[in-house]
């Protein structure tokens, strides 16, 4: 099959081929020089500030404040709790000299920060007046991966972690669902990607905690991708770090911690949950560019029409809409068309002389069947305002149907595999981890999640025909 | 001579003993576990936050964009501009081993980011049409400090690093002198901190620069701080980098570039220029509390001053003040205002079961001679309004006055050795690095900067006698 346009292999023929061109293509980022990192060009770096705010936002408006702890952790810290060092030792980045020596002790660049914060914690907590403590920070991680790729694995990543610590199990579980349902609302309302909230089974938990729950969203090759976990410690952190409060009791008691994450991996998530042969497609709350203005004009008109363009820019960015006027000269306007259509802005305006004499521009949506439509300059910022509104909820809706379309509740095995070959499959399951194994090997399906809202129900393993466990069907499938 | 009531021993005893103190007991931030490293509070981290904000916007009406660079450089990168690596060889961190393996090539944590964002400004740019590139990121750095101190000399600190590429020498000069203005401005009208632009005398430049400018602030103890960096590169790293364009003439060109720099180390300028011995004082445009209320009453009395003082804060808020409200019912009054001033809450407002029968609060400010002073409740948020201006105005006036009344125009050796024991002199100075190195040994002082508005005048230097370079007096101080 052909390349588009835009020299992207299309969806149909290489999912992942189309993946590795649009990123770069799209200028949202290129590898780094290090094998696995990445350089987040500004395109996708106000992606991510956007995602940022509104992430950043919520986890202020209830009750979290921002703090940053050190980018390098003591070897010795990783080991004081079993399942966590053994879960990350594979991955560590490991830093031996500085300042012209050898280190006494080698020092880990944080790959997640439960270690050092709970160590700092334990120095800051001594009543149960000062709990709940509710803390977060925006910072770099770094995970050595043996199959990087752009935004979904990356050697050096961008996240946010909460960090909090509880007086008790309740107040500690409240908190982890909490941050679930922050991350669901930014996927669903901010995103436009519909996920599922679930928890993970034993096998698929989080290095160290007692519970792991996750969002989990569909890509429109049917994969399903992780977009934030959220975990409940219990006390194993609060043992292996000593966080501990004098009650109003007068006794001494271990704290209850959680911890929870979102990242750049996010990006990865909305490239393509939306995205399509043509290139990006970008939902307007988080779009760059949420309207580019292509003036079109020759010679002695283009003056005129580009003086246009940038009033009609001001109007639009007056009434709150971020707005970019591509006023490049050596550029025809088919060219800017595919450029901005690869680059996933929700609507171009065109805007020639005729147009202008009429006092009207063209509007185009990136998607959906409205096709080229006129617009009177005058209505522009609140027509367009409505629209950008009507393309948001287009893509969510657009995203839940084809969610739903490609999950299907299976009860047989060649039902299953044929489910997971090109999306999930709600299935009971055994819960035991051999068994996960073995379905992993056969098909690359993974349980992606016990969901929250599963009906009640029993049954047999979808593989192995002994009991069920969870009292509910899982979500299996192919996974990023 | 005593421990002030906050116990943090007085300024006038000994200066670097008072601030290792405080930042601490005023939550600002922690030591972390690696020597050197340091743990940002949530009180010290949002003050960071405020001040990103202001120097964010600033960097993007001026056109930057902001983008993400690796953590990790090959080490070859460094070397490849010769004064680059030998000024910053000896504070490196080296991660050797990483996935369980070591390394072919050792891996550099970033200490600046001159030399991976020059690559890729190598692959971006082709065109004329691709200059000016203007890019800044924020991101962690790491410097091995053999002497660290919290916010002044951290291994790992935070900063944004601006990095602009340029079709000629003019325009780089141009970017050079706008990003200083910039952090000039930021100091003077956020932080209240006056400063001098000047440059760096060749000794003083950064490894790789061909010209270095810089804010210098008088800290309450006569000493100096570098509070913000400005360079030009000329081509320098355009050559080891290959950072060229085609110009219009169809002619391949080396690009000039620029780097300019801010960092958390401008919170330690905060609070050595506005602090007492009372603790901290923070200019209201970057405190993170404004305005502290602090609700006076027992048992039956405590709930309605409450509800009072919430409010209150709520009305402060809507009108745009940052407030908080004290309610911690364990603490007395008395401990609640000396813990306000330590942490440098601008205004205090203390509200008590009299006060809210009279509708009136009594306010006090942190600093200056107003006194308690009865303000209306109904009133409040227009008259703090005026008052946080107005304190913000008069720490930015106190500031330019210390400075001034201990900055002295300098002929002579003995007033020189007395002028930098407590302040700055104003001196000639032949510009030979080695009279540099004497003057320094012998008093600890430094050229601080060639101001850019000294008046032209040539004199002979203040230690050997030879004839004045540089056409100006140079600031000599002592320096953290």
């Amino acid at each position: 099959m052909a390349r588009s346009d835009h020299g992207v292999t299309p969806q149909s023929e290489d999912f992942s081929a189309w993946y590795n061109e649009l990123v770069p293509k799209a200028q949202l980022a290129d590898r780094g020089p290090v094998r696995g990192t990445m350089v987040i060009r500004p395109y996708g770096y106000r992606l991510w500030e956007l995602l940022q705010a509104e992430i950043d936002r919520r986890i202020k408006d209830t009750g979290h404040q921002n703090a940053y702890f050190p980018l390098l952790i003591p070897e010795s810290f990783l080991r004081r709790e079993a399942e966590h060092v053994e879960g990350f030792a594979p991955e560590l980045a490991v830093v031996t000299h500085a300042g012209g020596k050898e280190l006494e002790e080698p020092l880990i660049i944080r790959p997640t920060s439960e270690t050092v914060i709970g160590e700092m914690m334990a120095k800051w907590i001594s009543s149960h007046r000062d709990l709940p403590l509710l803390l977060n920070q925006w910072a770099n991680m770094v995970r050595w991966e043996l199959r990087p790729r752009l935004f979904l694995r990356t050697t050096e990543f961008l996240w946010q972690e909460g960090h909090t610590a509880h007086a008790d199990e309740a107040d500690a579980m409240r908190e982890t669902m909490l941050a679930l349902e922050l991350y669901a609302e930014v996927a669903r309302d901010v995103a436009a990607m519909p996920v599922v909230l679930g928890e993970k089974t034993p096998g698929e938990r989080f290095a160290g905690a007692q519970r792991t729950f996750t969002i989990e969203g569909m890509m429109r090759d049917g994969r399903a991708l992780q977009a934030g976990t959220s975990h409940f410690m219990g006390t194993n952190f609060a043992k292996a770090f000593g966080i501990q409060y004098t009650a109003e009791s007068g006794q001494l008691e271990l704290c209850h911690t959680t911890s929870w994450g979102m990242s750049t991996r996010m990006i990865g998530g909305i490239i393509m949950t939306h995205g399509d042969d043509q290139g990006l497609v970008l939902p307007p709350r988080l779009a760059p560019y949420q309207v580019v203005i292509v003036p079109i004009g020759r010679d002695e008109q283009w003056d005129a029409v580009v003086a246009a363009a940038r009033d009609l820019a001001a109007r639009l960015a007056a009434a709150g809409i971020r707005v970019h006027t591509d006023e490049r000269e050596q550029l025809s306007p088919g060219f800017k068309f595919n450029d901005w259509e690869l680059r996933g802005a929700p609507v171009r305006l065109e805007l020639g002389p005729r147009d202008l004499a009429a006092g009207t521009a063209v509007m185009v949506r990136r998607l959906g069947d409205a096709g080229k439509e006129q617009i009177a300059l005058a209505d522009a910022p609140g027509i367009l305002a409505g629209v950008l509104e009507e393309f948001q909820e287009f893509l969510r809706r657009r995203a839940t149907e084809f969610r739903d379309s490609h999950t299907q509740v299976v009860d047989d095995w060649d039902s299953f595999t044929r489910a997971v070959s090109g999306g999930w499959a709600l299935a009971f399951h055994c819960g035991q981890p051999s068994c996960e194994d073995d379905i992993k090997a056969q098909t690359a399906a993974t349980p992606r999640c016990i969901p929250l809202d599963g009906p009640p129900e029993t049954g047999i393993c979808i593989y192995c025909d002994a009991p069920s466990a969870y009292g509910k069907r899982l979500i299996f499938g192919r996974a990023y």
